[in-house]
Parts: C-alpha cells; sequence; structure tokens
C-alpha cells in the first residue's frame, strides 16, 4: 500500500525564508520518523525553446516521480512576460483544485472561535485564463472561461473532500445572478454532482453574501466550492479570520495522485537568514501532505505537536506573539514529537 | 443655493418591508423639519417596445426631474430575460459610482471596533457588462469590460470624495498581476488620477490581500476605490463587520448632481407589514443623500438621533438586539430629533 515504505517527496524550499522554514519541516520529519525521503530541487523559471517559461527539467522530472511536491514561498519574478511561478506550477502539473482548510488555532487568539471550513478553489481556469485583449484604444476586455468539465471535476472533489473527510455539507459560491452563463454553468454542474452525493448537504450562495455571513459567523460553513478567483479571495479572507497566512495551509491537487503542499504567505525578505520565520503554515501543509499520501498516524502526530507548542505559549515565534527563534520553535515540537512515542 | 427651499425627492418605497422603512423616513424627515417634500413611485419594470424592459414613465420623470431618489428594497424580479432591478436603475441613470460608507456603531457590538471607511465601486461595467457567450458547447466565457473613461471617472470620484469628506488616504484594490490588461488599465488610471491628488495618500492592494488584512484590522483602511465585482464583494464584507446590511448605508451616483441612495438589504417578506423591520439602513442613507444634497444640518441632526437611540438600547427593533417595534424605534428617533431644536 501507498502508506508503507519510503515515499520520495520533491521539496522546494523557495526564496526568502524557504530555506529555514523547509528545513525546520524536515527536522519535525525526522523526529517524527516519518518515511519521507527529500528530493530538493529549484523551481524558478528557465526560457525553452521560443522563449515560452517553463520549469527546469530536473524540477519537472522529480515531480514527474515523486508525484507530491512541498513547496516554500517564490518570489515574484520581475522580468517581463515572466509568469506567476504559482501560476506555472499549477499549469505544468494540472493542479485542478486548491484546497485550505481554515480551522481555529487554539491559544491563538483572534476574534473569531470554532472555525473549521474548507476552500476549495477551481485552479485552472476562469478569471484566470489569461486571455485578455484591447478592443479599441482604451477598452479592454478579459474573458472568464468556464468549462463543463473543469466544473464538474472541482464539484465532484468536493464532494468527495467532504465526504472522506466527514463533512456534513457543501456550498458552492458564485454570482449566477449577475454571469448568468458561466457561474451558472459552474452551478448546474454542482447541482448535478450533488444530487449524487445524497449523504452531503448541498447549498448555493452568492459570493457577496457569502463574504458577509463569514465575517458575522463564520461557524456556519463547512466545505465551499468555487471557480477561481472567488477562491482566491475567500481563502485570504478565511486566512485572516484564523490568524493569517502565516499559520493556514494550503494543498494543490491534480488527478493521479499528483500534488504541491504549500505555504502561501510570502518570502519576508526582512527577517529572511535571522532565524526569526515561523514554519507553521509549511509544516501544516507538509501535514496536508502527509494525509494525502495516507500517512494519517505522522501527520496526527506533527500535527498535535505543532498545536501543543502553539497553546502552550512558551515557545513562539514573533510574529505568532513570541520571542523565540524559528529553531527553538521547531526545536519545541521537536521534543513533543519524540516524546509522543 | 441648493440648500435653500424645498427639495423633491423621488421615493421608491420598494416591496416587503419598504413600505414601512420608507414611512419611518418620513416621519423621522417631518419631526426634523428636513425641507424635502416627497414624490412616490413605483419602479416595477414594464416592457417597452421591443419587450426591452424598462422602469415606468412616471418613475423615470419624476427622477430627471428631482434627480435624487431614495429607495427601500426591491424583490427580486422572476420573469425570465427581465434584469435585476437595481442594475436597471444603475444603467437607466448611469449612476457610476456605488458609494457605501461602513462606520462602527457605538452600542452595536461587533467584533471590531473604530472601523470607518468607504467602498467606492464602479457600478457601470467590469464583471457586470452583462456579454457572455457559449464558444462551444460546455464552454461559456464571459466578458469583464474595463474602459479608460469609466476607470478614470471612478477614480476621479475616489478622490474628490476623500477630499470633501476629510479622509486622508485611497487605496486601488486590483488583481492586475492576473487580469494585466482589464486590472491593469484601471489601476494606471488611478495612479494617473492620484498624481493630481497630492494631498490625499495612494495605494494600491491585490484584492486578496485587502480582505485579508480587513478582517485583521479593518482600521488599516480609510478610502477604496474598485472595479464593479471587486467592489459587491468587498462592501459586503466591510458591511459585516459593522453589524450587515440592516445598519448600512448606500448612495449610487451620477453625473450632474443625480443619485439615488438606498437601503441594500432584501425585503423580508417573512416580517413584512409586522411592524418588525429596522428602518436604520434606509435612514442612514437618506441622511447621505441629505449630505449630498447640501442640507448638512438636517443630515447630523438625523444621524445623531438615531445612533443616540441605538447607544441607548432601550427602544431597539429585534434584529438590534432589543423588542421594539419599527413605529417605537421611529418615534424614539422622533423625539430626539424634535428635542435638538
Ligand atoms: C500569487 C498569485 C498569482 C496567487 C493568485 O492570485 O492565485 C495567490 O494570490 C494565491 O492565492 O495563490
Ligand atoms: C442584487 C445584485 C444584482 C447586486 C449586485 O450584485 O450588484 C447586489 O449584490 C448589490 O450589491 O447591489
Amino acid at each position: 500500500s501507498r502508506a508503507r515504505g519510503i515515499h520520495t517527496v520533491t521539496m522546494i524550499p523557495g526564496d526568502g525564508i524557504g530555506p529555514e522554514i523547509s528545513s525546520a519541516v524536515m527536522k519535525i520529519f525526522e523526529a517524527a520518523k516519518a518515511p519521507i525521503q527529500w528530493e530538493e530541487r529549484n523551481v524558478t523559471a528557465i526560457q525553452g525553446p521560443g522563449g515560452k517559461w517553463m520549469i527546469p527539467p530536473d524540477a519537472k522530472e522529480s515531480m514527474d516521480q515523486s508525484k507530491i511536491g512541498l513547496k516554500g514561498p517564490l518570489k515574484t519574478p520581475i522580468a517581463a512576460g515572466h509568469p506567476s511561478m504559482n501560476l506555472l506550477l499549477r499549469k505544468t502539473f494540472d493542479l485542478y483544485a486548491n484546497v485550505r482548510p481554515c480551522v481555529s488555532i487554539e491559544g491563538y487568539k483572534t476574534p473569531y472561535t470554532d472555525v473549521d471550513l474548507v476552500t476549495i478553489r477551481e485552479n485552472t481556469e476562469g478569471e484566470y485564463s489569461g486571455i485578455e485583449h484591447v478592443i479599441v484604444d482604451g477598452v479592454v476586455q478579459s474573458i472568464k472561461l468556464i468549462t463543463e468539465d473543469a466544473s464538474r471535476r472541482i464539484a465532484e472533489y468536493a464532494f468527495e473532500y467532504a465526504r472522506n473527510n466527514q463533512r456534513s455539507s457543501v456550498t458552492a459560491v458564485h454570482k449566477a445572478n449577475i454571469m448568468r452563463m458561466s457561474d451558472g454553468l459552474f452551478l448546474r454542474k454542482c447541482r448535478e454532482v450533488a444530487e449524487t452525493y445524497k449523504d452531503i448537504k448541498f447549498t448555493e450562495m452568492y459570493l457577496d453574501t457569502v463574504c458577509l455571513n463569514m465575517v458575522q459567523d463564520p461557524t456556519q460553513f463547512d466545505v465551499l466550492v468555487m471557480p477561481n478567483l472567488y477562491g482566491d479571495i475567500l481563502s485570504d479572507l478565511c486566512a485572516g479570520l484564523i490568524g493569517g497566512l502565516g499559520v493556514t495551509p494550503s494543498g494543490n491537487i491534480g488527478a493521479n495522485g499528483v500534488a504541491i503542499f504549500e505555504s502561501v504567505h510570502g518570502t519576508a525578505p526582512d527577517i529572511a537568514g535571522l532565524d526569526m520565520a515561523n514554519p507553521t503554515a509549511l509544516l501544516l501543509s507538509a501535514v496536508m501532505m502527509l494525509r494525502h499520501m495516507g500517512l494519517h498516524e505522522y501527520g496526527k502526530k506533527i500535527e498535535t505537536a505543532c498545536f501543543d507548542t502553539i497553546r502552550d505559549k512558551k515557545v513562539l515565534t514573533k510574529d505568532l506573539g513570541g520571542n523565540s527563534k524559528c529553531s527553538e520553535f521547531t526545536a519545541d515540537i521537536c521534543r513533543r514529537v519524540v516524546d509522543m512515542d
């Protein structure tokens, strides 16, 4: 079974604080004796024949073999015509579902408690089609592309996710009152798929209404599924409710088990190399990864240790309200992981 | 001057609780001796020649004369092909700026305090163009249309608004990292206009980042300007921060002083006619209207009375946490308004 033996994972440490937080995660995995072998790769894009930007062949090959990646933050490319690295990775490996669980962290105070929801974002089309035109001088159009196949695929993913994770409801988020054809198609596919998952409650809600209800009472939501841009917005909003991108995991899921898990915060160049970074988001993404690979016990152990360290409040990085170093925070989690054995 | 004499305002009471809350507003205006004469009109759309939906001629004429409307909630039309009434009104009178001040209300508890921001939404184009196509079976596109003229116009409105309302900064909200041409054009116009308002600080922020920062600390924002859909989302999100659509005013502003002020909550058919509705959102919209008309003293008086009633907590409608009737809440505000003289 997939859960036995040693598994290779492509590690993309990333830029800025990326190397520090990746090394923290690897240390904690080692302490937990997680059966993972890391293959480190750099994904800074290169220009292929015809000037097309692509990720370096050795990174592509590693991912093609391992099927699983863990990725730190990447700096935004500044070369003209250079694509966002995040978009390039999603595209290269057809990672069609972006999954972000948002769960309140005990001991980390925000205005909200008991948040426990998951945003599932269509990751390949919609407003991110990249198709734009100048019609006449001063008049521009961008095309939002919605297809039946991608809509059905993400709806199915959301309902499967709900079922496999003991969740009871899926809410489709849309503006089909305005974009009647495109969001209308998306919504229709969600409704169709819902018909085949009678064990999961299905509701639909306008994006604006979701945003309003979300800040008033996020506990009313469970699994949310939505087109690309809406997911970009809602996943960040929800991250804000539980403490921000520094504590929020993320997974990009493709077909046949291919997936890249990542922290979605920035590279924080101001504190890079100073042993001040908070590895929580990458660590919790790595926990998602372990679950995705069927390595649930390791996932549980590491997650518990991380949450215990945060709840305990004695060894916290600065952004979490403490004054410990990244290495101290990491060591505290390692100690707990070892103690659990 | 505009501030003298009697002014005619087109009153569109609307559906459901619309008549009750409009009559509450009119009572309070009478108590305040506000120099307003109301012309009540129904705007339920009719089909003109060729089947085109339009607002009834007598409502159109009233608005053309008065230039100022106050509008309660309208029920969503269900006839096929029937446009949203809100969109039809925005279009008919070219109400290009949707303005929603979000200010924390003393005594009405939410997780946030000291919120004091204004969302300014481009109200005529963008994702609301209504242009959609089926490309082939199962592939649909919606067109987001951004023009130089509309972008400049809304940017100018935002900076003028900031200047005239003693606000110090304007933030342009965008996704120009993804929609490089359309949001890029919008952003460029904001930057250009910013150049001519050196007294106002200008910043730019991604929509997802705004959402995240907004729920973490809304007090960092002042005036925000953005394309249509982003405004739809952010204005509802911000309303949620201060207590919801029941307490949030809204104004749709066109050229040459034309404007319609409205409560943006629903028609609440379940409590319609039961003297239970909360007129605050419509009343605060009417206060915005008074300011727009240069009738600042009346606006201040009514606003103060309304906030005093809420802060006092003795006479509140059910949704505000009390158990008074709409008429009692209204009478309490009237009493305060009269006492101020
Ligand atoms: C970096 C950017 C291209 C990206 C997006 O807009 O999708 C980011 O906001 C995200 O959510 O992963
Ligand atoms: C009713 C609907 C068409 C409208 C919109 O989407 O603009 C509403 O949400 C609003 O904000 O006024």
